[in-house]
C-alpha cells in the first residue's frame, strides 16, 4: 500500500476527490480526515488476509459526525466501510483496493452514556472496546456476559454489526440476544432513535434485529442499550474427558437439566486440539492426561499414554456462591461417571486452575497456528447432528484427503465447532491449502447443509464467503435479503460487495 | 354480518369474484373455501370490537396450500388477512368491512413435525395451539415456556406474528426469543424455508426476526422451529406486599441478584386491582389481606382493615428441587424483609396453593370486565422508571379526570404495565369512555414516552394503535418499517392498513 498514494492525497484543490476531502473535513475537522500512508491499521486486517487502499480514513467524534460523513459521502457518491475494532475474521472491515472508499473508524465514539443499575441496562457508544464494556458494567456489579477472544481490541458496534457469539452463548445469548436498543445513522444520513431499556416493544417492525449482523452493509451503528445482568456469586470451571462426541452431547443434556441457565459454557476438544496445545505450549498444564494437573506435559511423554480422545470444558456461575456451586458440578460429574457418559473429570479448586483450563481451550488458535496453515470453518449444526456430523465428515475427508488432521474445537453448547482441516504430517502447509483448500471446503459445507447446518456459526459473511453464501443460501432468502439491502441503502454507499 | 351476503356468492359465474373462488376452490379444495353466513369467528374478533366481513375464509392444510393461496389472491390482487386462533387484543386478524379480502386461516396446519430432545427444540406448524405445542414438549419431560392467558386458544403462529409476551418473559424472552427458525410464504407465494434448530447463523440478515412481530404484513409464518428446556425440578409461587413501586423495584433486583435466572415471574398489582378480584370473585382466597390464606375475603370485610397497596407476584423455577428452591425464595423474602423492602410475605406451600395466587393475579382482567368498561394500556418503561411513571401519571390523572381509578397491574420484571383507567365509582363507564377516553390516552402515552417507554409492550398496534403509531414512533423508523413493507409486499397484499 506504501507505494501508493491515495487519489486526493496530491491533486489539486477543485478535484472532485478533493472536493469530498474538503467535505469531510468540513465534517469532522482537519485532524480527523486521515490520508496518505502509515494506514495499514484501517486498511489491512489483522491476519493480513485482506488489503485495501482508501480514499480517506475519517474519525468522526459523535453520532452528527457520523451522519454528516454520511450526507457527504451519499452527495457525493463515495461509498464507506464502517470501522471498530477492525478484528474481523472475514474480511468484512476492510475496503477494496479501489482506493475510492472511506473508512468510517467508530473509535473515537467510546463514550459510556448511561448504566441503569435498576433496569440493568447501560448505553453505550459503538467505539467501547468490548473489555471496556465489560469493566464499565463490572464497577457497578454487573455482568456484560459477551466475552471473545478478541475482547481487549474489538469494539462493541463491531460485536453488533456482526452478531458476535462467544464462550457464554450457551446462557446469555448471542450479542443480539444482548441488545435492547439502537442508534444508527441511515444510509440518507439520518439518526434513528432506537435507544432505550425496554425488554418488551411491539411497536412495529424489528429494524434492531435487521441492523445486527447486517456487518455494516444497512446502516452504521452509533450506540446501543445493552442488557446487564447481577455479577455471580461464583463461577466454577470443570474439565471432563469422554470416549466420543456422543457422550459429550448427552452429558450436555444432562448438565442442561441439572443446572439450567447456571450452565454458561460447554466447550468440545478433540485429542489433536490438546496435543497441538502440548507440543507447541508445554507450559500449559494438561490435566486427565498424564494423570496430572502439573506442567509436565510432553509430546513425547503423551505417546506412552495418549491423550484423551474428547475433552469439555463445563462453566457453571451461580448466584449461590462457591460452596452450593461445586456440589451442584461435583454432582453433575459423579452422575455422569455414574452413566458412563465420562472417563473422568476434575473441578477447578480456585480462581487460578480455573485461568488454566480456559487458557487450555483458548489457546489452541495459537497452537494450531504454530504447527501451520490449516483450512478454517466456523460451522453451526444441531446440536443432536454433531455426532454424526463429526464422524461422517471425518471419515470422508479420510477417505478423499488422505492423512489431513482434524483440528476440532469449540462451543458445542451451541452446535458450533471450529473444525479445521491440517496438513498431513510432513507435508507443506501453503501446498496442501493451495492443492486442496477448495475441495475441502466444499466437502465439509456439503456435510453441514447436509446436516441443517449453517457455513457461518459466528464469524460472518463479509468478503471471504459472500460468493459460498450464494450456493448455500435458500434462494427465496438470498432475494429476500437484495430487496431489504435495496430498501435501506438504494445508493449501495455502506460496505458494498460485503454479505449480499 | 349475517344481514349482507358476501360478494361472490351469488354472482354468476365467470364475474371476477367467481374466478377468485374457484382458483381458491381448486388451491385447497372446494370444502376449505368458506362464504355466505355463519363465519362470526373469523370475522369478528373475541372482544367485539372489531366486525369486518369477507370475501372468503380460506383454510390450506399444507403449506404449499398457502403458498398457492397467496399466488391466487396475488395474481387477482386480492389482500389477505392471515388468522391464527383469532385471540388479538388490536385488531390485527379481523378482515374489514370491503367484503374483498381474503381471510387466510392457518388452524389447519397444526403438525408438531419433529421434537429433537438432544437439541432441545422442535418444529411446529403454524395453526399448532399454545397449549398443545406446551403439552408435546411437556410429554418429553420438556418445556416450552411461552405462556399467556388465551393460550387454549391462541396458535404459535399467531404468537410469533405478534411476538406474544406473558408471564415468563423475565426468564425466557418473548416469543421471538424462543424462535431459532422460520418457514415463511412470501408476497409472491414462495416458500422461504427457515426452519432449523441451530443456535448460532450468522449468514446474512435477520429474515426471522423481522416477520416476528410484523402481524402477518410482510409474510405469512406457516412453521417455526422452536426452543426448549428442560423441565424444572420445582416451581414455587409467593406473594408479598410492600408500600410503593419502589419498593418493589428493590425487591426486584434482589430477587434477580439471589436468584438469577431460576426468577421466571415478577408481577405487580396495585390495591385495586386485589380489591375489585375480592368484590366480583370472593371465592379466590386473598392472602395478606385479612391475616388469612382462606377464601373469606368480602369488600366490607375489607373496610377495617385495608387492602395492602401494592402486592408482588413473584415464582421461582429451580432445577434443584422443591427443597433447594424453597430455602432460597424464603432467604431472599426474609432478606427482603430485613432490609424493610417488603411488609409481609406467604410462600406457596403446595401446587394448589401455587395455583391460587396465580388465580389471585390472573382474575383482574376478568373482575375489572365485570367493575364495567374501562381504558386499557398496554404500556412499558424502564423498570427503573417505574416508580417515576406510576407516581406522576396517577397524580396527573387524578387532577383532570377527577375520581378516575387506576387498576393497575403487570409483568413488572419486563417494565410491563397493564395501566387501565376505570370510571370513578358511581359514573356511568360508557360515557366516562366516550368523553374522556381520548384524552386520558393522550396523557397516558405522553408520559409513557416521557419516560422512553412503549405504548405497545406485548399486544402489538394492529388496526387499533396504528394512528397512534404514527405520533409516538420515531419517524425515521417509520420511514424505514415502510420502506420494508414495500420491498417485502410491494402490492400490499398481506394485512393492508395494519401496523404501518
Amino acid at each position: 500500500m506504501d507505494s501508493k498514494t491515495p487519489p486526493g492525497h496530491h491533486t489539486p484543490h477543485h478535484s472532485p476527490t478533493a472536493d469530498v476531502l474538503d467535505d469531510l473535513r468540513g465534517a469532522v475537522g482537519e485532524t480527523q480526515v486521515l490520508v496518505g500512508t502509515g494506514l495499514e491499521a484501517y486498511e489491512r486486517d489483522w491476519r493480513k488476509r485482506y488489503h485495501g487502499h482508501a480514499l480517506a480514513v475519517v474519525r468522526p467524534g459523535t453520532v452528527a459526525e457520523v451522519a454528516q460523513v454520511v450526507q457527504v459521502c451519499a452527495h457525493h457518491g463515495i461509498s464507506i466501510v464502517p470501522q471498530g475494532g477492525h478484528t474481523g475474521l472475514v474480511g468484512g472491515g476492510t475496503p477494496d483496493n479501489s482506493g475510492a472508499q472511506v473508512v468510517l473508524s467508530l473509535q473515537r465514539l467510546k463514550r459510556v452514556r448511561e448504566i441503569d443499575t435498576d433496569n440493568l441496562t447501560m448505553t453505550v457508544e459503538a467505539g467501547c472496546v468490548l473489555q471496556a464494556v465489560q469493566a464499565a458494567a463490572a464497577e457497578h456489579d454487573l455482568l456484560f456476559p459477551l466475552s471473545l477472544a478478541a475482547e481487549g481490541t474489538c469494539t462493541i458496534g463491531g460485536n453488533l454489526a456482526t452478531n458476535a457469539g462467544g464462550t457464554q452463548v450457551l446462557r446469555y445469548g448471542n450479542a443480539r440476544d444482548l441488545c435492547l436498543g439502537l442508534e444508527v445513522v441511515t444510509a440518507e444520513g439520518q439518526v434513528l432513535q432506537g435507544l432505550g431499556g425496554l425488554r418488551k416493544d411491539n411497536t412495529g417492525y424489528a429494524l434492531r434485529d435487521l441492523y445486527i449482523g447486517s456487518e455494516g452493509t444497512l446502516g452504521i451503528i452509533t450506540a446501543a442499550t445493552l442488557k446487564l445482568f447481577p455479577m455471580p456469586a461464583a463461577t466454577l470451571t470443570a474439565l471432563a474427558t469422554c470416549a466420543n462426541p456422543s457422550q459429550a452431547v448427552a452429558l450436555l443434556r444432562l448438565a442442561r437439566t441439572r443446572l439450567g441457565a447456571t450452565l454458561t459454557g460447554f466447550e468440545l476438544m478433540n485429542a489433536l486440539s490438546r496435543e497441538l496445545v502440548a507440543h507447541h505450549l508445554p507450559q500449559i498444564p494438561q490435566p486427565l492426561w498424564f494423570g496430572a494437573t502439573s506442567g509436565e506435559a510432553s509430546r513425547d511423554a503423551g505417546a506412552a499414554r495418549p491423550c484423551p480422545a474428547w475433552s469439555v470444558l463445563l462453566e457453571q456461575s451461580d448466584e449461590q456462591g462457591p460452596e452450593q456451586a461445586q456440589m451442584r458440578l461435583e454432582a453433575l460429574l459423579a452422575e455422569a461417571l455414574e452413566q458412563g457418559l465420562i472417563d473422568d473429570a476434575v473441578v477447578a479448586k480456585n480462581l487460578s486452575e480455573s485461568r488454566e483450563l480456559w487458557h487450555l481451550r483458548e489457546a489452541i488458535p495459537l497452537a494450531q497456528a504454530e504447527e501451520g496453515l490449516n483450512i478454517k470453518h466456523d460451522i453451526s449444526v444441531p446440536v443432536s447432528r454433531i455426532p454424526a456430523f463429526i464422524k461422517g465428515t471425518d471419515a470422508l475427508l479420510q477417505t478423499r484427503h488422505p492423512g489431513c488432521r482434524l483440528v476440532n474445537f469449540g462451543h458445542l453448547g451451541d452446535g458450533n465447532l471450529h473444525y479445521n482441516v491440517q496438513a498431513p504430517v510432513g507435508q507443506s502447509a501453503a501446498r496442501f491449502l493451495a492443492e486442496q483448500e477448495a475441495a475441502v471446503n466444499q466437502l465439509v459445507y456439503d456435510a453441514v447443509m447436509a446436516h441443517g447446518g449453517s457455513i457461518s456459526a459466528e464469524h460472518g459473511i463479509g468478503a471471504l464467503k459472500r460468493e459460498e453464501l450464494t450456493h448455500r443460501k435458500d434462494p427465496v432468502a438470498l432475494a429476500l435479503m437484495k430487496r431489504i439491502k435495496a430498501a435501506l441503502d438504494p445508493q449501495g454507499l455502506f460496505n458494498p460487495h460485503r454479505v449480499v
